[in-house]
């Protein structure tokens, strides 16, 4: 049996993709509405299970580089979508024959659909991180020694680029400043993989699971059941505090969004983001960290809140959820633990025990 | 009969290249280091006239990017010198065939004949330019229409990319925040061209001209004879003044040395420079300005000196040549002349005429 996205799966697929998000990874809908318009041109998108690649495929992601924010101003067009895949197969000398995605959370998850749709290509049910982070080598591909490069970029100019580095925080460094220049929005492809580093490397049957759990949140309000709920029950996570959003701070420095909002209810909930929300406290005390999803729903609708969407007064539950258990290995703690963005703590899990690499 | 240029005839090659690289284009020294040292390993380079190439030749520049400074601080490896040619060849699908230096000034004139020595391939006796520019763009194959991309660009860690950019400023733009980022110096190779395309948009027997006047100087000196005044004959310039150094300003802005020299003899000459010199006024009457070349030489020795070679109590004699007529269109001047570089004034010849295109 084939399965395949067609239009009507794009919103569930992108309301799950703002609860992987955890409040970065940037807002869904424009990529949606690629996704959409790409499939509406070419056909639905077949999706096929990560165990079913042949080892002889040649697996890339796709995504979106640079401040989401900017993206909603200068819209990306399917040309701009299939220019770096474009550069890709010439650099490579051969054909790309699957798509997937670095990120399952925010509009990373949804780009690549419309750049699959354009080329016809097969999109795999998995992804990179089975979350969102923010930087081009926070991704498990990395942790198995996968390069990045070549990685091809490309902007709605028709300015198109390759690199090949020498390991996976130069290509992060190129890429970004080449974004920076080329609009601060790129979008980009990159760590060609065979079907047996995929198998190994990506987090398997992510997409699906980002659909179900942003059908499951549209289903309970349905219902009438309650949608927070489903939510952490579909993410194996747990509830940490419900309360009112009192005060967001927020800078935009170095191209990240980085500040903390405070949720008042019974005692008051700091969450700290550096695009995604990465240290959850309450009067002090630390009830989950990154690499732990640390999601901020609507009170009633379950509908997930990008940092970006915070605002005063509102109405909140805040959930946690586990990553990937290769995140929480010392190396994948050294890449995305709470130490590398700039906090002297253990990581936390969603049910509040340590991390057993960061003792 | 073939010609090459082994390890004697490089030295003469980089005083002509400073002598051409108007005051810019770096230090020649380092590019003439690598030179003698690819040529010590690898063997003498063929030099071919621009008119024997075949129609279908792949011929590519190749230069240094970024600060000349830094190159002196971090020395390129051959392999550096390689690594934009061995990516140009696999994204273009075929063998670049000859090597063409983008400017015979500075630095540039000697790295493309370390990459030549290093992979066996013959060099073109032409350039870009006639002279060095600052800006990547700024080359008569611009004019004609020709891409700068695919560009490729390495550095001394082993870091790649290739840009496809929609115009030459784009690439000019990226490679130049990617050439920061990487330490501020890069090795690029662009401008791929057939043979027929670079028959008609190179200078044509630059790199000749430019051993000849480096020659030219060291023999004048060595029979007692005036070199500054063989070089003027040499490049068929005039000599516009002589005098000491009384003031140097420079500052380094955006990746650019900029500033002025003030020369005291028969009244004052204020040299102005971007890199390159731009212009030169005696008492506040403008005797030459870019495109045309002007050339600040030591009063006896005839060695050129750079801006970065200015010092206090410099007895030096500064002389004009003529740039490539191509410069003097109104397209040439739209990209190098003075309006360019921020000067409100008609581009004045060597020889102090108003130049047509400017009127």
């Amino acid at each position: 049996m084939t399965r395949t996205i067609g239009i009507d799966g794009i919103d569930d697929l992108a309301r799950g993709a703002a609860v992987f998000g955890a409040g970065g990874g940037g807002d869904p809908y424009i990529g949606a509405l690629l996704a959409k318009q790409a499939i509406a041109r070419h056909g639905a998108v077949e999706v096929v299970p990560l165990r079913s690649l042949p080892d002889d495929a040649c697996v890339v992601t796709v995504a979106m580089m640079g401040a989401p924010t900017v993206m909603v101003e200068k819209l990306p067009s399917l040309d701009e979508v299939v220019g770096p895949l474009t550069a890709m197969s010439t650099y490579l000398g051969r054909p790309v024959t699957h798509i997937a995605c670095a990120e399952v959370g925010g509009v990373n998850s949804t780009i690549p659909i419309a750049a699959a749709a354009a080329l016809g290509l097969p999109l795999v049910d998995a992804d990179g991180m089975g979350r969102a982070f923010p930087e081009l080598q926070m991704v498990l591909p990395t942790l198995y020694g996968i390069d990045a490069s070549p990685l091809a970029f490309s902007d709605e100019k028709g300015n198109v680029g390759v690199l090949q580095t020498v390991d996976n925080s130069w290509t992060e460094r190129i890429a970004r400043v080449a974004a920076v220049e080329m609009g601060c929005s790129i979008m980009i492809s990159g760590f060609p993989m065979t079907g047996a580093q995929a198998r190994e490397a990506l987090v398997d049957g992510s997409l699906q699971q980002c659909i179900d759990v942003g059908a499951g949140i549209r289903e309970a309000r349905a219902s009438k059941v309650d949608a927070v709920g489903r939510a952490v029950e579909l993410l194996g996570g747990r509830e940490l505090f419900a309360g009112k959003v009192v005060d967001v701070e927020r800078a935009t420095t170095t191209g990240f969004a980085r500040g903390s909002a405070r949720i008042e209810g019974e005692g008051t909930l700091t969450v700290r983001f550096q695009n995604e929300h990465l240290v959850a406290d309450l009067d002090g005390d630390v009830l989950a960290t990154t690499p732990d999803l640390i999601i901020v729903l609507d009170h009633d609708s379950g509908e997930p809140i990008t940092t970006e969407g915070l605002r005063y007064g509102q109405r909140v539950r805040v959930i946690a959820s586990p990553a990937d258990p290769r995140w929480h290995t010392a190396e994948g703690l050294a890449m995305v633990g709470p130490g590398y963005f700039g906090y002297d703590l253990p990581a936390r899990r969603f049910d509040g025990t340590i991390s057993e690499a960061a003792r």
